[in-house]
């Protein structure tokens, strides 16, 4: 179990001063932000349907990979020294009965309707971009300045419980003479979605158009660049939606929560 | 989600028909059996207890890497075709209040004291033992024929809900030239253990006399070879003890449940 007191040694002002805006109240998209420090995914769920979640997690280990769960009624992770995780995400969604009922930068309100609620932090795509950046890939919408764009395949999760959905990809374009490079660098990275789940064909998994993103925003995709697809923590939203889960808190996609912890400690 | 419905196209008979012996009675150490195919640690606990032993496991993954856990009152598992939980384990351990209550080759009528049982299988440190021997490394326990040796540390797992103890490590002496390699070859199987969680110095984790494993076979250590050691799949038994849990069914150390899935499925 990795936590952030193994990493004292780390000067981790990047991360906290980013967490510290976002308290504040700042919006955006976190891709870039703290370069070289993890950012997680987050769900958040009343102890009752805590178990399923965290089965479907261990069913769906590439698109859900779970780096820390908190204890019931807690809002501190082992991720970040001083965080609060009602409050550090720059953009939160409240969930009602499998509906999205709200947008806001502070989760405070929603919960405090439940004392019992478990968070769940899962692994980012973005921590293996600083690696295929250093290994020449462009990763396009850090270049051009935008959100990760999402996608809700066809392909179901395996279910766990009352809880069921498809999964949520990300899409990177990568020249063709990189994809190979691209699956080993993100190979490496297990625990934060590994390699990539699916590239080129996006027809194949229910994607009809890229230029229509279900989450974050489009990018360029250039001649002789390929569409490589990686297994998203957004997917956790999907199954709040399709299994009409009662009471949820999650991030807004692309807007994660920046922990304490180095990229390099989910390399194997 | 690992299944055995992807390795349709691999002959898996090896390792179905040593399940058969076993429910046929067989009781054997299973180090060395149906070689390739990867075999897992078990603890079988009631619903009640699913959280927080999933929790722990989540928390302590090097000790605890769960490769499936199944439904509530299921006695199957995607890991194995027309697999019987509760018969086809060599040897089981029925624990009551935490203490060892019984071992028997058949935990059929224990498992129907509980109608909501859920079963979790753990990844095994056998599956790199295949590897390692190839590269050259000498695994001892299957050179002798006997069980791998294994201790109760002073490492306490980070608890969860109800759950707490100490890690449990299975060791393998290791010439000293070669400790690099077994911990490379190791580390690229993340999900069944990894890289070794301590090497040498036995007494820094509380081991006192390597002669005398609290689990499994003493096993002959030669001039130049470091005692290595590695987080063990029954750690789960420790907590077990450790916390009072009124009621498990696990395997017996080092009498694995046998899976159809080839260990190169865990190599990242």
């Amino acid at each position: 179990m990795i936590s952030h007191e193994q990493f004292s040694h780390v000067d981790t002002t990047p991360a906290s001063q980013a967490r510290e805006r976002y308290r504040a109240g700042l919006i955006e998209p976190t891709a870039g932000v703290a370069r070289g420090f993890t950012q997680a995914n987050m769900i958040v769920l009343p102890r009752d349907w805590a178990f399923d979640f965290l089965l479907y997690a261990q069913r769906n280990p590439k698109a859900c990979p779970v780096l820390d769960v908190s204890d019931a009624g807690s809002h501190t992770t082992a991720l970040a020294k001083g965080a609060d995780l009602r409050r550090d995400v720059p953009l939160y969604r409240i969930w009602r009965d499998g509906r999205l009922a709200e947008e806001t930068p502070d989760a405070s309100s929603a919960w405090a309707e439940h004392p019992d609620l478990v968070s769940f932090l899962i692994g980012c795509s973005f921590t293996f971009e600083t690696p295929m950046s250093e290994a020449g890939i462009d990763i396009r919408h850090i270049t051009d300045g935008s959100n990760v764009p999402m996608y809700l395949t066809n392909k179901p999760c395996r279910p766990a419980g009352r809880l069921h959905g498809n999964m949520v990809v990300s899409m990177r374009p990568i020249p063709a003479d990189r994809v190979a490079d691209a699956a080993t660098i993100s190979g490496r990275f297990p625990s934060v979605h590994g390699s990539p789940v699916h590239v080129g064909a996006p027809e194949a998994i229910g994607i009809a158009d890229l230029s229509k993103p279900d989450f974050g925003d489009a990018v360029r995709i250039e001649p002789g660049e390929v569409p490589v697809f990686w297994a998203c923590g957004v997917t956790p939203q999907a199954a709040v939606m399709a299994s009409g889960v009662p009471f949820a808190i999650t991030h807004a996609p692309g807007h994660m929560f920046i922990t304490d912890i180095p990229d390099s400690a989910y390399h194997v």
